[in-house]
């Protein structure tokens, strides 16, 4: 567009900022958080924790370099952003390692291909190995390739499955709007999948990766075997090269499928969760928390799973300082360990706040990358949530338009058990899966004012709720 | 994240998905906007256009080759999405030309600088001349640079200007949410700054880029000449040049800018608005109409500005004649003229319009970027508004959420003239600047899915107002 809009901008600016009403709403709170928006947007530190995370610490899974060194940069950021206090909670997590490079190809032969044209020719694919798989040693599986489409189909096909190696190649749903959805509903080929292929005497498996992106980056994952079955090597496969290997089937004949991964999984390691603190003046042994995971897959930067949600939970307690905000309670950030193939960070905390007998208002977490915020999800009562509603109109000038009845983030989820109320950042969420889990999520892919405006959504609910509290 | 969080995905879309009430809202309507989005979500064909309109025409200014690329692009596409009627509209557009490559640079020097370390170093700097600008002939302009923060300013330190070139270093202001504010404020150095500068005897001008992208992809735009003073050449400087030279003359001493541009304005020529109809079933002679513009600065492949509101425009169309939709009145998909640097292509519209006194219920624009959609801008009378909300439950799980009271997009704005009701899709805007009118405004920075489900809320509005109407 020209220069003709700004009159439309300007007016839709207006409208956005109207008057505010309705209980828990004074002029000091929305004067506070136009401070707050001040100061993350032009004076914010969370895309500069965001470039040294991604560029200088790089992928950080469970029990690799890359995490320890991601626990020292993680106790750097909360002292830059002045916490009162900075420290880190052991917990033991699972090492998987990948081991090498995977590779996989597929070669199709036969009668029933020949008019198929790529009769004994070998077509790479483009894997990478699941998260928590076993590898198939170094001279990897050869075997023939069965094309599976849902779980019902492999129960109709099982007597074909021995000997073969499994193809889940269920399409990633794109009529839903939420693609949270679409991950929901596809999720279990890849987590559940193996284990019950290997149930019928499968070799391996290969599942389509979770995504309706337009390249054939693979995205992994973490798969859960079921130990009474054996336990197969898997990977997930870029969607052009799924396609590709889907089509060689459907041309019928022999099509033989070649997997290699060294991958392996090692014994428990310990890790940290890093947690900073902005102490409480009036109940500081009543807590707030709010989090991220530092730990991600190691193909990629981590930048948007969840390298926003970590620089965004520190930018948090930075601006309310900053802001000169004393909080009542005392505000926790948590760098949570562990979420991608374990989630033993997230119960480590909720474990250690039970023992200690801690008194917490609200868990929050954001972990669903750095996009522009629409929506909280939160567990609240119906009666919560409609009092909570008015806060609705101080939040809508910087993007978020509704409190929706859900849980917190997997991280937080295990505070729920306490009875604490959890919740989690709901940013746009067309682009997520298009990085999730893959080499492409890194720190380019992240736009710096949209991730911002996810941090200051965050911290003006956390001062919300350390103001006023939930209501009963 | 990993897969413990489909749990909260799946209640937030049961909120989203949750029961319709209020005015105008049937089942039928529900299930119709269903229909549309399976249709645009799993078959749309706007991507697909996109890309051939990106990468086979590229960058379109008016009067350039490209355009009449595009317009021979734009009638295909219409019949390829099966409109019962492709049609040109002629109208005359200005005719701007670069006319070679931009190039500019600047010398610090003299004895004030000598601290600056950059004595009589010669340093590039990125540039775009800005559209509509004068050139400065085959050996440029060399002359003292002066640096100017804003137009009060330039009046306190207008003796200084004469023989100088005027560096416009207005900052693009982070602290409005929404972006097209920020444009709103800054851009008027871009469109009137030149001539200020030259009505105190200013030689040529440069100014910081409307943006606050992490790049120095310079961004151009239209000037708008006051036929009273000179016309001086003018270009605008990516951000971190901006800076760069903003720092030399902040040293102190002799800074000298050198300017080289061949751009010129050519007598005006013929162009067309590309239009494609679905005919009306019950009131064919009244008219909706939905549309982007086709031209586009020189630089770039013009995705977000406008290819995607013209790609969008032509899904309106195709996707409600698949969804088997038999319109009222005739819906008219528009690709206009001109938006960039005069404006042409609506004006004609309006004007015939207006001569073959045509009723129009609606006219619609989209061109805001192909980003997620969260509102549409209207020029409707309050009780129309008012009237209206009870659609937003409709639109609400497809991601617009509100109707704001504004004015309609630079190319529909003419028809409010004739009474019109215009308006304009609104997406999330914090990525637009980093792309608008730069050399980055490419296919690849355009998400499907976010572009689709603008598509998908303006064919909804465009079936809801063909409809119900407005009401009184």
């Amino acid at each position: 567009m020209g220069y003709k809009l700004l009159t439309a901008g300007l007016i839709l600016f207006l409208v956005a900022g109207k008057g505010l009403e309705g209980r828990s709403q004074t002029a000091e709170d929305s004067a506070f958080l136009r401070r707050l928006a001040d100061i993350v947007l032009t004076d914010g530190k969370a895309y500069e924790d965001l470039r040294t995370l991604t560029k200088q610490v790089g992928g950080r899974l469970s029990g690799s370099p890359g995490y320890y060194k991601a626990e020292v940069w993680g106790q750097k950021a909360f002292q830059d952003a002045h916490a009162d206090k900075v420290w880190l909670q052991e917990c033991m997590v699972p090492h998987w390692v990948r081991g090498g490079k995977d590779s996989a190809s597929f070669v199709a032969g036969g009668a029933g291909s020949s008019g198929g044209g790529v009769a004994g020719k070998r077509t790479g694919l483009d894997i990478l190995t699941l998260g928590n798989s076993v590898g198939t040693g170094a001279k990897g599986i050869m075997a023939p390739v069965l094309l599976i489409h849902s779980f019902e189909e492999l129960e109709q096909r099982k007597d074909e499955v021995k000997g073969k190696i499994v193809f889940y190649n269920y399409v990633f749903n794109p009529k839903f709007v939420e693609t949270f959805r679409s991950y929901g509903d596809a999720v279990r080929y890849r987590v559940f999948g193996p284990s019950q292929a290997a149930k019928y005497g499968a070799l391996a498996v290969l599942v389509r990766s979770m995504s309706h992106s337009v390249d054939n980056n693979p995205h992994t994952g973490a798969l859960v075997y079921n130990d009474s079955f054996p336990k197969v090597p898997a990977a997930a496969v870029g969607l052009y090269d799924a396609d590709k290997l889907a089509d060689a089937i459907g041309r019928g004949g022999d099509v033989r499928v070649f997997l290699r991964t060294l991958a392996r999984m090692l014994p428990d390691t310990v890790a940290h969760n890093v947690i900073g603190e902005l102490k409480g003046s009036l109940s500081p042994e009543q807590f707030i928390t709010v989090g991220g995971h530092l730990d991600s897959w190691d193909p990629a930067e981590g930048a948007m799973d969840d390298g926003t949600g970590c620089v965004q939970a520190i930018e948090v307690l930075r601006a309310l300082k900053a802001a000169g905000y004393v909080p009542k309670h005392t505000i926790r950030a948590v760098l949570f360990a562990n979420e991608e193939n374990g989630g033993r960070g997230g119960e480590k905390y909720m474990e250690e706040a039970k023992a200690k007998g801690e008194r917490h208002l609200f868990a929050l977490e954001s972990d669903a990358g750095g996009f522009t915020p629409r929506s909280f999800s939160l567990s609240l009562s119906d009666q919560q949530l409609a009092a909570a509603q008015p806060w609705i109109r101080l939040l809508q000038p910087y993007g978020v338009y509704e409190f929706a009845k859900g849980g917190g983030g997997a991280d937080v989820e295990p505070m729920e058990k306490l009875g604490v109320v959890a919740g989690e950042l709901r940013p746009d969420s067309q682009r997520y899966f298009d990085y999730h889990h893959s080499r492409n999520d890194v720190l380019e892919v992240v736009n710096k004012r949209e991730m911002e405006l996810g941090a200051l959504n965050m911290a003006a609910l956390i001062y919300l709720v350390d103001k006023y509290g939930w209501g009963q």
